[in-house]
């Protein structure tokens, strides 16, 4: 069976490719595709890394054949990017979700089809506790983007064309590497920053309650989304991917607890409008009672997530 | 000002064109677009009928002008016909309203754009009681592509490039003419064929509910969504349309007082597990509150559907 890994040279990309490789999940072949030509997490003799712009003419009904098992779509234009870059958001964000759905239901209909959705669907008044039957009202061009990709997904299920398992993401923390163009790139900032010894900037009130979840929680859920069986979602393929929920205040304080008081900080507030109208938007809170029942994990506390970094930094 | 009418051959792009005719609202131009050549409903210079197949090369495009004002777009392919053709039904529900909306922003940007959405929109395990904040799990592709139009639109309308008003339709009730292949076509026929002598079958059992209106409440209601001010809307242009909850039992027994036992007689029950699958997904209740706080105004009793078609069916 050939797996298939869109965005494969992205951050989830590849550390869901190396947790593959290392998994006892049974495969022939592992493709990573990007726009960006993906480089292999291990020497491997199953990892094919393919460079190709997913929104080119054929390049999705190519990608899959008949010895495509397992797709998991991951390829995206991040938040802000998607809000400064209106058409390129709706190219990759929405079109390029198509394209491998109907390649799916063309190619080899019925395969499992994992798709990277995120918190971001929901926005504008939500109540305290937001749950899988909260209207999503996004308050962002990529919610919007991800909420019709859901969608999509889950008609595509319904008829059989794919099996598939829409995943929504909580905000992730602590992402490795350089601030992205995500609204929430301040989220990882203000804590891997000051831990390098670099100064961060945090656009939004300490009061603001954010739901996190670590890099290796989200890669654990993303397997298990693709290895749960399609009966057990029932008739509604999204799920929520539990998260917790701490403020921007709670971080710092972490910060402060597992570094020092010099480390904390580096961090200053400089509100940023643009950034705190979407982010805010977001939910503080997701009931996670459905993703548990479904077997995926959660984080304990936000201080793991500190240490989780630091030794995956030092590795 | 110009007013475009998508769908103008259509039930209700037929009826709308004649409301708007005869109503105070100031225009020197009303064009009537569809695939099918609309014909004038009234002789009045203002109107201008085109034929038209919206998902053409450059159609959207050339059809929006810095003339344009207001466009309802109604053009569509209703629930079974969209889940019988499936590519049809995206190619004309999702990409149309994709092109009509960037049309709107390039050559016209900030008009008003009034989008017929459905019920449809819900599906599955719903609470008794439909809100706005009851998450929408389309269990049929028409609903789906309503409910991912609706996210667009309100996504435009947030950049600014429209200004969109996103009208839920409950089901209409009675609709004259022929039989159409909207999943809830029997709706009309079990009232509207034993009216006119005719047998119809009922596919779905007695005791479900279903959430109607009348066409003259919907033709009122669509017209006031294009005359409330963007503000009115608030940060979400989407809004369920009032309508009426009124099973099929009740409907019969309508039919019997205001008519007789004898016509009454001309309908049977004839389970149709497809028909069924797809509207007793539908919600048999939504509240009514925000749409009627906004001045959309609801019907009665379903008696006056009744006497409403008849007197319209001898005018
Ligand atoms: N909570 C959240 O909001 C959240 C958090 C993380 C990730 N996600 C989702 O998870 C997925 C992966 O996220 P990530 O953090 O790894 O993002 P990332 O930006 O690191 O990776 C995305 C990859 O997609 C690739 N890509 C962009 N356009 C492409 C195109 N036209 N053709 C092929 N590839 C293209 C990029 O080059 C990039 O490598 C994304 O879909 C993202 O939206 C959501
Ligand atoms: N509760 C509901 O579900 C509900 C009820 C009624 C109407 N609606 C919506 O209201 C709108 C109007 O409904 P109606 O009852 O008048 O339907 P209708 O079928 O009578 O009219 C739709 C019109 O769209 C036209 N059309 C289809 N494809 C086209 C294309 N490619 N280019 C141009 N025109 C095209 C058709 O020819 C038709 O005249 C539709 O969008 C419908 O989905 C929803």
């Amino acid at each position: 069976m050939q797996i298939i890994i869109t965005g494969g040279a992205g951050f989830l990309g590849q550390r869901l490719a190396k947790a593959l490789l290392n998994s006892s999940l049974a495969f022939d072949e592992l493709v990573l595709v990007d726009v960006l030509m993906p480089t292999s997490p291990g020497a491997d003799s199953r990892v094919l890394c393919q460079q190709s712009d997913l929104s080119a003419e054929g390049a999705a009904q190519n990608l899959v054949t008949s010895r495509t098992g397992l797709l998991f779509h991951l390829a995206a234009v991040v938040s802000s990017h998607a809000e400064h870059d209106f058409d390129l958001g709706w190219n990759v964000n929405l079109d390029i979700t198509r394209l491998l759905l109907e390649a799916c239901r063309h190619q080899r209909p019925g395969i499992r089809f994992v798709f990277a959705s995120s918190l971001a669907v929901y926005g504008g008044n939500l109540p305290a506790l937001v749950t899988d039957s909260t209207a999503v009202t996004p308050r962002s061009s990529y919610g919007t983007q991800k909420a019709m990709c859901e969608l999509m997904v889950n008609d595509y299920s319904r008829k059989g064309f794919v099996d598939g398992r829409v995943l929504r993401l909580p905000t992730i923390c602590v992402r490795p590497g350089r601030p992205n163009q995500a609204a929430s790139s301040f989220v990882s900032s203000i804590i891997r920053e000051p831990i390098n010894g670099e100064l961060a900037s945090c656009p939004v009130p300490p009061e603001l309650a954010l739901w996190l979840s670590s890099p290796a929680a989200i890669i654990e859920n993303i397997i298990k989304g693709a290895t749960l069986s399609g009966e057990d979602f029932g008739g509604w393929r999204t799920v929520n991917l539990p998260g917790i929920g701490v403020t921007v205040q709670q971080m710092l304080d972490s910060l402060e607890r597992i570094t020092s008081p010099e480390t904390r900080a580096r961090v200053q507030f400089r509100p940023d409008p643009a950034i705190d109208a979407i982010v805010s938007s977001w939910p503080g809170a997701i009931d996670n009672t459905r993703a548990l029942q479904l077997g995926f994990r959660v984080d304990s506390h936000f201080d793991q997530f500190i240490t989780q970094f630091i030794s995956n930094n030092q590795a």
